[in-house]
């Protein structure tokens, strides 16, 4: 039985509620999918946008679509030092009491008033995935990464199980630098009864 | 007994040799002492330079002194996927091999032949402290950090034990992040008995 996880790194990217995407490109305006992701249904826009704080710029910031109810940007701590905006780790959707940013988009500016996360270290798994690896969605596990001088074993790694989920740990490109590891490296599951 | 290190994080900073100062700021130009180190004898000087890579700039890169008799540029992961040059990690002064880049200051510019480098993590300890914590000048340990939704476990962390060093563990900007700590926080030592 294997406990290999492919490996997903993150880059900064946003997902926006289409109120938001007419006041940057215009009204009415639909994003055009530029690839589809590993997850069903979703996909990286063509369009992109910049996010504005404080301190800073991150230009070029990846739209994802389909729009969703919500705007949620996702970006790294270097990237919230960057902007001098302090916001939470948090899971995807737990956007309760984060912080607002700028984004410039060709057609105009949102000024969001929530939104900024750093993405909480997670597992996508499809139910059958997860019975073989003995993982069960909402449970936090640890695993191991063995790179070139950067081992690193991750602790508060969520579990998340759907049945369009393909096997993938999700992590951002601070933690993907500090192990050394890139999309397409491997990690290792740390199953609850073995962690210290 | 104590196992837990204070932890400090590098931002990306550079040692350059006094015949690259020259270049950069003028023939015999001295470095100006901005703040003093916690390892005795270096600082962090006034006097900052541009590096410069195929791909981006870094700004404002911090000069350590006293000059050394060889460059040395520490970046993080991040820095060098912005600069677009893949540079090993290493320990400081392990420099065979490694990639060159461009630096800029006020009276010129310096092209490098090598020097650029990720800082291998590592741990800086008296010889004291590390009879204290049962460590070894030269050897590998793991250290743990518990943080709010990014605990995680370093390996590959090497030893400096040397009279002049007061203890400390030394991270980069990604690896910090990646844990959700800053200069300031603590780890704890996993010693080599403890490790899996």
């Amino acid at each position: 039985m294997s406990l290999r996880l492919p490996i997903a790194v993150s880059a900064r990217h946003a997902h926006l509620a289409q109120r938001t995407i007419d006041l940057l490109f215009g009204p009415g305006y639909q994003l055009r999918p530029r690839t589809w992701l590993s997850q069903t249904g979703q996909f990286a826009a063509e369009e992109s946008v910049t996010v504005i704080g404080p301190r800073g710029r991150l230009e070029h910031v990846r739209l994802m679509g389909p729009p969703r109810a919500h705007d949620q940007i996702e970006v790294s701590r270097t990237d919230e030092l960057d902007l001098g905006i302090d916001a939470p780790v948090r899971m995807s959707g737990d956007l309760a009491g984060t912080p607002g940013v700028t984004l410039e988009g060709p057609s105009g500016c949102a000024q969001l008033t929530s939104g900024l996360i750093s993405a909480r270290r997670h597992i996508h798994a499809s139910p059958e995935d997860a019975a073989r690896l003995g993982i069960r969605d909402g449970e936090t596990v640890a695993v191991r990464v063995d790179s070139e001088g950067r081992d690193l074993t991750f602790g508060d790694v969520t579990v998340r199980v759907a049945p369009d989920y393909r096997l993938e740990l999700h992590l951002d490109t601070d933690e993907a630098n500090a192990a050394g590891v890139e999309s397409g490296s491997t990690a290792e599951l740390i199953r609850p009864r073995h962690r210290a």
